[in-house]
């Protein structure tokens, strides 16, 4: 099994992002409706940065749920079962993962950055990635030898690491990313995840940046860590280091 | 309070949604990472019909999660506050609804069609929303009289009526809005979430046929009525009379 | 139209909550398996208060996704549509809503507070519940004498007015509650709302004290006002006022 | 790492669970208010075969929502990561997992019947997966000694397999459950999320009948198979084969 690095791409996002979220905010104080107003969005007859500066303020003021209209899709490669795993326990998402169950012939794996550091334990890791080849491979073969061709990869694939890289197309709306973001670019979250949180939210900030400029782990917008201090990162002293 | 006609318009759709469709159906089942093959999606390398055929063969085996990363926003008027009670019950959507506490300038309303073609009961009914409207008014005037300006709007409101019409913004995925078709554009449903749900349909359909060409209520696609028959519109028959 | 009074009742709660939330979040940190450790927290031999404190200190690091496993059934009466119409716009929760198409015999009102304390408003808001019961009546009997009887109800309903009560039966797991509290129990919110979140929140605290002993309004677990300085209702200082 | 026995316990079930979900059905179509039936029904005044026939019927027409007020919550141990990935994909429930990164003492595995049942098979199995308990205990040292104690969990955990043991509390409620026994009571899902679902199934319908009787894989209710023939398992003919 050969080693995978981890990829994101954004395939594609709700056009008209930020007037649409602009919009929705408006439908709800407003008296008219907002399909009349939608072209002078769109022509820019009301300026990109009024629409931006309304949308902020009405954010900080804690009416988030217009920003839901808006959701982002990316396709992930480069992860390992362990992130994917984690990735899908937020339920506020769509996803179509790739099945180990149906494809087999792209064995390959994710290396720990705390293991690629260290020679001792890259080289053990490799060894043992070679070692699930092999015993995936005499499972299947073994299998389809006694008649159980078509399972044999629903079988086998018990032996397959954590490590295992799979693919997965993720859709979120604004404000689920926004809670992602918050858990998942905190340092106490796990480094592959944040990895992968972390250049989600690049390219999230570069196409809708009135919502996302302040995104990220909660401190960030807090001004201090919420954790308690035993898990705190120190970027941020927490509420009892006096902040 | 003066009549207000249904309109519908459909402000955004997921770009490419098609292609999208077809690539997290793609990825589920693919060696490959469907961020390699996009480019090919929309530059119509892999045509369009494949596409379709494909999507639609997926569909039609049961498997329609992939559909969720494709969303519709909708801006809806001339609804009223009977109607918006049911529409907001799907749950899997997102909703910007005018809100009755701030917004009091252009009360409105909707006047059901079998109302309306009645002339003595159209004409009732025209002179209860004038009814509304003093009583809406003088409540409004007593409660600023007695110092309570900021909320005499959302006091006074308690009188409105159902028919109060109200403006609201709508997103679904395509998994979410065919559930949505399937029970309210079955004849069982109110003329009124009908007739907008028959709406949203049309422009579903003509901006992603490959999803909503079958969609509408269950029996254009089972081919018979699921109600029993004391619910049974007749338009299919039902399994107890032999569908 | 009569008035009615605001009732809540709680049905039904998961049973044993405090050792099934303790039970989920020792499995997530636990070798062993919480099923072998359930008899032991029934019977006592781990004592409620050891229980309770470990919930206590977990929720308190943020992670709270465990109390989701119990859930709260009420049955709620004396609330206006406009009431219920904010309350099933909360999603993580499942209702059962007493309908206007088929329920006509009871037409009984919500009277705000506001207008049941100014006489006048009080007097021309019970002559336009007389007048609101009239147009019903005349409206059913003219579509009865028109051939719409099995329909009647549902065109003249249209007449009746945000006042209109209902009765609805809600269950929320307790994370959705606490969320459901933060908002609903904050002075910000409609006071009929809020009326409503209270006594469910008084319910749910004598049933379940540690989960929800500190519930409500964010800023009592905050010891600060989240709103603007203009929004804010005095009980705590905001961060502007330097909190 | 030894084997483990899938092992599925009912921790706990909305209490009075019958005479819930026929007292949230009877409030959306009733004038009283379901809490002061609540007491006859409870006493049995209202008899439980009454009440268990209505509910039936009602889940005939269609009507499923007011199922939802009922949840039951299951811990499961003795499977593997693998099928706890395919759990976790159902998004209306609540999880609580144990977790890798933490809990370490007591790594077992899941062995695929299909594996067991060839001697060949599962000597290979049972060697690799004491190769894996090598390649983990090897890293872990191996971090460890390389300053990564803290950590060292965490990053080992990668070399473990698909088949690895997994703990989780689960909390669905009635609708949810109804769907995922339709599909993963399918001869189509993978044996062990069937096994479980299977075994999750028979304790549901233990504790309430009235929904869960009838209750499986798809076909069950309908008759015939829904899958095309390609995938139909032959229990029931297809609608192609006639059905």
């Amino acid at each position: 099994m050969p080693e995978k690095e981890l990829r994101v791409d954004l395939l594609s996002v709700t056009p008209h992002a930020l007037s649409l979220i602009y919009a929705a905010f408006r439908q709800c104080y407003h008296a008219g409706f907002v399909a009349d107003m939608w072209p002078r969005l769109l022509n820019g007859e009301i300026e990109r940065e009024v629409q931006a500066d309304f949308v902020r303020k009405v954010l900080d003021s804690g009416h988030d749920s217009p920003v839901e209209h808006v959701s982002f899709t990316y396709a992930i490669e480069g992860i390992s079962r362990a992130c994917s795993h984690q990735l899908v326990r937020h339920r506020i998402a769509s996803y179509s993962q790739q099945s180990q169950r149906y494809v087999t012939d792209s064995m390959e794996y994710v290396l720990p950055p705390a293991i690629a550091r260290i020679p001792e334990a890259k080289k053990r890791f490799e060894r043992f990635m070679e070692e699930v080849g092999a015993a995936y491979g005499d499972l299947h073969d073994i299998l389809v030898a006694n008649g159980r061709k078509s399972k044999a990869n629903e079988d086998a694939r018990f032996v397959l690491p954590q490590a295992a890289e799979t693919k997965i197309v993720v859709t979120m709306n604004c404000r689920s990313l926004l809670h992602f973001f918050s858990l998942r670019c905190c340092m106490r979250a796990q480094w592959e995840v944040r990895a992968m949180a972390q250049q989600m939210l690049e390219l999230a900030k570069k196409e809708l940046p009135a919502i996302f400029e302040t995104a990220g782990a909660r401190c960030e917008q807090l001004g201090y860590c919420p954790e308690s201090p035993k898990f705190a990162c120190g970027k941020y002293p927490t509420r009892e280091q006096g902040a």
